[in-house]
């Protein structure tokens, strides 16, 4: 989330109670978390183990819960027992709970020709463009973006929140909820069928490109980076943070796992599961899904153990 | 889809700027893809490849980009440069766009003493039996057709469009939506869970059979055909065309492919995929969904790969 | 269900016109089904291969279709062709169907600090906390009880009826539903992503623990009981009446079967199957789901199968 203008350190540093050090006179652009962070922005640290990670990143200004650390040149640091809170609480100075008096919010710009059908739910600062159509029942949340020639079939929500939780086990409740301040951007001439969920980035944005076309009750988590031209068929769920280049093809009930990469024009077939990155332009099969003919191969020697056992155990 | 009346080919080929060749003075009863497509309707083929499919189909009169070819006795071409253009031209002209000023339609029919929960969308020309209870946030689009005693519960979608494009990977936009004017026809006694989605035929109808019963979150393909008093458990996905016969069983997660058939009182095991037809009156499980005995025994034989591997390279 | 105050079984035998044996003076306190009965209940049983379950639950009114059987002390048998008829003729009387003139019931219960935004429908009786987001195009149905701190995301349903019939396949309907009449608890600082559905107890109820987090298009089925600060990624799966234990976390689209248990801190991997039991403290994968580092050496293992037949088969 870039502030709407620059915001002076010193200020932050009093809102969230911490102690400048460092580059004191700097203001900052944005808040983000440690993935999408931009010089310029704040980012946060809590845990020893990510301390070099976060001071590393191009985090320019970092709120940490130690002194114990070289500031490393022309950042700052802002030291505060609790860096998770400090962040919550200016995410909601920026993103404060305006109440909705309407199921179209009147900060809602909405383009030519596009026919929004009823019980549809538009949040705050929403911008739909031209030529597009949404189904009842739809949700788009705050702040998200959608381009020209969109439909979004029924019940289908557009920006649900992240589901990134600071975990912690030593406590009465394990996850505490990292607000989302992030987006989704919807590319022209996108196509999303009905009882989809696609979720905000955290702070950043998830993106659907253009001209990608999903069936019925996809998921797609928060960070999400899907190309041009993409086919997604029915109950495919993708994680968070993962990118998926153009012409990417998963058929139904694939699952993607978070901070992967498929790359372009790959073909993932039905109910397959990926745990980790895929080269584009082949076509997989399987759990782990792997090069769809030798995994056929695969089916077809297990199949033949039987044979094996009775040469080798009955002679 | 049927017109309303039968329309002359004359006035077709005009509105579609195409060459009449053949039977010309006769008249189109409807517009129907080429599986669906009955005797007197206009179908469209635009690839060399399924001229002759197309040709010798049940289709009489052929919207198609050639005149190179022999028109069968009785039939009639209209021959155009973008056949795909020219079947939304048509479906458009049938079916145009009609703004929804309230959240059920005053072109919707409702039968007695049934129960519509409030926040329910229910679209032109829907008609609903007696005795149906449609729970709240339920969206059922234009033309759907439900029967007596049908349970509909929250959030759930019928008639949203078909996943059927026009897909060309020479151009920008690779996808083009196959406008959906077929509707969904679900029969009496049928109950139908929460967030589930069912859509529309393209141009002929989804259908759902008397006291068929569907858990939460099914997907249920364009076009397909389910039998009498099925199970679905929760989270099955079904793609288009699919034929399942009376009395199947289908258990959470399953799988099913396109244009296949699943047999009378088959069931098939929780998460299991099936890539193609079944014969009925037995139990499947995995993928692809073999005999379920066969495929446990898989299972076991996977287990003793290690005590093979012993004997043989070890002695 | 239990009744609003202690209800005459005299009274009760008469409303479903059966034949009163037994402690005929006593009141009922309420209603279940045959595995949530408690003392002071009616259930019913109408197969003789369930008589003596029923006859031993903890069941103390038993609707029953024969008289040849031994009432045990202090109980008290209800005879009549058809329990299962008489079961719904109870439940709805206890439960009629009261029609809803609003979006959200004059008689629910909502805390101070709840928001409720657009196009939400919370039926009768239904009880929501402090401090509760509801985000638009959530469905409540009546009757459930949501604590303090709740986030509900949109499209959301909570207390669909149970999926749970009574099947006999020697009449034209085979499926007859068992009316609902449980209820969903959601306890404090629970946090429901978009796209869920969560089914009520079928005469019980179905609960999620404190702090347990769910992410989006979560099936959770009837009267199942899910611990504290269970963590369940997008697409998971789980049947009717299992217990799911505290700290369990669920990767993406796992499927669990009905009436098991998972034990306390487990971890089952993405797209792993749980037909049966799992103890708690271990990570499992696959289906059906076992320990994790047995089934990943077993995916190594049938790749070892070609070299295997290669020795054995040529030497």
């Amino acid at each position: 989330m870039k502030f709407p203008s620059p915001v002076s350190l010193q200020w932050i540093s009093e809102l969230i109670d911490a102690e400048l050090i460092g580059n004191t006179t700097a203001n900052a652009l944005g808040i983000n978390e440690i993935h999408k962070v931009e010089e310029g922005d704040l980012a946060f640290v809590d845990h020893p183990k990510y301390y070099d990670t976060c001071l590393n990143s191009n985090a320019t200004f970092i709120i940490i819960n130690t002194k114990n650390v070289v500031v490393p040149t022309g950042k700052a640091l802002l030291v505060t027992k609790q860096p998770f809170e400090a962040y919550l609480k200016i995410v909601e100075h920026f993103r404060p709970f305006i109440s909705y008096t309407k199921q179209i919010s009147d900060t809602a710009t909405i383009g030519k020709n596009t026919i929004i059908m009823p019980n549809v739910f538009i949040g705050h600062n929403v911008t739909i463009g031209n030529n597009c159509i949404i189904h009842p029942n739809v949700t788009i949340m705050d702040y998200c973006v959608l381009g020209d020639n969109v439909v979004i079939q029924a019940g289908t929500v557009i920006g649900s929140d992240a589901f990134y939780y600071n975990g912690k086990k030593d406590r009465e409740i394990w996850f505490k909820k990292m607000k989302s301040c992030g987006t989704v951007i919807i590319e022209d001439n996108v196509e999303i069928g009905a009882g989809c969920t696609i979720d905000r980035g955290v702070t950043h944005e998830t993106r659907i490109g253009k001209g990608t076309i999903i069936d019925n009750m996809v998921h797609i988590g928060h960070d999400t980076v899907v190309g041009k031209n993409c086919l997604f068929a029915a109950q495919v769920g993708i994680a968070g943070a993962t990118t998926i280049e153009d012409g990417v093809t998963l058929w139904g009930q694939v699952g993607v796992s978070k901070t992967l990469t498929i790359g372009a024009n790959a073909v993932v077939l039905a109910q397959s599961g990926v745990p980790s990155s895929l080269k584009g332009d082949k076509t997989y099969f399987g759990y782990p899904a792997e090069d769809a003919s030798v995994k056929r191969r695969e089916l077809v020697w297990v199949k033949r153990i039987p044979e094996l056992w009775k040469k080798v155990m009955e002679g």
